[in-house]
């Protein structure tokens, strides 16, 4: 796996990330397809809003249909129909927030399935030979999320068990060329943390530098603040990917600081929902305003939703439960993000991101609803 | 709108229907847009399942978004992206099948909506103006769908009610250029009520023929005797239409009886199940026995769910409750069912109907689970 630093401007940069399964321009935005799909999306519709790269999710693929079926069945590529790069989280976080009655030791973590109770155990070992048995392009270290808030002890305990694992997770990786592994950088909001996190994933060494513990509730100035200082301990040949990130004025203010990757549910859940991100911020085609207007969602944008239907057909779909609402939106939410993602690329390779940034944050300044 | 034979084999004929919206082969499924959308289909999902023509419903649309709104949009074509040829029911049978408080006079039906409760009205003037508003290429005469049983009595007096609203319908009907109005043959089985059902309407004068009240419990054998009898009763250059059919069974034997034109919710309603129509038949890809399976659904198809999936990723998506599920199982019931009809068209016009027939009957036979 090779990354390159195609332009910078300021502290951003664009790039490309040269993989196994293919090229991919950063900063790049990965749709989630949490259980081998991206919600209510074929793969082909995903590949036409520009997406491409892809996240999966190791605890769900875990538990259904579980990694052997996947690697018997020829790798979740195969499976999904997604010959692209693939990058699986390592399970740690979706334990956490979605299994029940998990007990953290410090050699892993045992849990029990939300989807029939049944018990199982992920280890740095095991969540790595699993994303392996997936055939990920990107595997992550296994760790712990630190909980927001935490005190600095509880940061500080938390991120060193994540950095025990992250050697683990390094040991059991198998290198494969154009695949690789990226650590997690961890320790909350407190920057000797994050420094001292930082520097014991450098000297393990990874293919690439995640921040996570980060969009957990502690605002996005916090955020910002903290991710100015992460980003400078991290190595500038090496992509860095912002976990779970974010909102458009989460990811404008990340690729400012310098991250590469991110990944996020915001779009594909939204429009399952009816809120539509447009340049303008976002909108609800629920609401009744939408129920007459015949303008498109998005003048300009080349998805179905906007290219061949009105507001008023929306609004209809989503008010008569009609699935195809859901697919619409999510089409056009993920096609609003790869072209959020395409003019930062752009900006930063013509030194334009000031005037960009500007302009980006006044048209959302313009929202009625904003996030 | 013009109907032209260009091949007959026995009873079966295949043929070409001009419309102001375009051209369609016949025999011909039409795929159900109930609410304005195909079910978990975009309209170019539709499209390319090879469909021509599509159906809408009036009862839905009067009720949501309202035909007011669909013209001031720009018509049912424009609003769900359909340029091609629509078909829409009159309304009379979803008054009876979902209305509330149904009240049916000499003039029409007032009922309540099945979505907030509020009154409505349909008369045949009333409906035929919907249609007109809709921008329907086929607008259906507004009856009553006698149920099943009846005594030869009652559906004599529902028939009759029928053919005074055909004649109203007729006359609220505004003849446009490359559009048609079909009157529909009512009188359950009782072949006398269906001669003069056929003879009133045959007396007033549409664009094409529909055989209504049929598979509504009465059962193959039964409705294909009726089929018979009442096809023959039907001129030679006008299209012939039965209306809510049916299984690939009973499509094969209404096309052998005759009959040209075909919409039935069942491929898009099963697919969003799990059932499969397949050329043995169908199956249930929730079934356990598809969980380890790398085939494809139907070797051969070119719909995404064959093309590009196996068995074992369909039967995961239904497991996983993904929305991806019902779209690709959809798309590949809707292509399986187009494929039927090119299969019928082909053998008719090459003088083949009688050996392809034994032969999609040979098939069926072997399904562990037929219809």
């Amino acid at each position: 796996m090779k990354f390159t630093v195609t332009g910078t401007d300021g502290a951003a940069r664009a790039g490309w990330l040269d993989t196994a399964h293919g090229q991919v321009a950063t900063p790049v935005f990965m749709p989630v397809g949490t259980a081998g799909a991206v919600k209510a999306m074929t793969a082909d519709a995903v590949r036409a809003t520009g997406a491409g790269i892809i996240l999966g999710n190791t605890y769900h693929l875990m538990l259904r249909p579980g990694a052997a079926r996947v690697a018997a069945l020829g790798g979740l590529h195969r499976f999904m129909d997604w010959p692209g790069p693939i990058l699986t989280d390592s399970g740690g976080f979706q334990v956490m927030s979605l299994a029940k009655l998990r007990r953290l030791d410090a050699h892993g973590v045992t849990f029990q399935s939300h989807i029939d109770g049944s018990s199982h155990r992920l280890t740095p070992e095991s969540s790595t030979e699993i994303q392996w048995a997936l055939d990920a392009t990107i595997t992550m270290a296994f760790d712990e999320c630190t909980p927001f808030p935490a005190t600095e002890a509880e940061a500080a305990a938390s991120m060193r068990l994540s950095m025990a694992w992250a050697a683990r997770s390094r040991a059991a990786f198998v290198p494969r060329a154009g695949y690789g592994q990226f650590g997690i950088v961890q320790g909350s909001v407190f920057p000797a943390l994050r420094a001292e996190s930082a520097a014991a994933l450098l000297d393990i060494g990874f293919e690439g530098y995640a921040i996570g513990g980060l969009a957990v509730g502690e605002g996005q100035e916090a955020m910002l603040t903290t991710l100015r200082h992460t980003a400078n301990l991290l190595p500038a040949n090496a992509p860095r990917y912002l976990m779970g990130v974010g909102t458009p004025s989460d990811i404008l203010g990340a690729v400012e600081l310098g991250v590469d990757m991110f990944d996020c549910v915001m779009p594909t859940r939204a429009g399952r929902t009816g809120r539509a991100y447009v340049p303008a911020g976002h909108l609800n085609l629920r609401n009744a305003a939408h129920a007459q207007d015949p303008a498109p969602l998005q003048a300009g944008c080349a998805c179905p939703a906007c290219a061949r239907h009105s507001r008023a057909y929306l609004h209809h779909l989503f008010k008569a439960d009609e699935m195809l609402g859901p697919m619409l939106l999510t089409w056009h939410n993920l096609t609003y993000y790869q072209s959020l993602m395409q003019g930062l690329r752009e900006a930063i390779i013509t030194g334009n991101l000031t005037t960009h940034a500007a302009n980006l944050r006044s048209a959302w300044r313009t929202n009625n609803d904003p996030d």
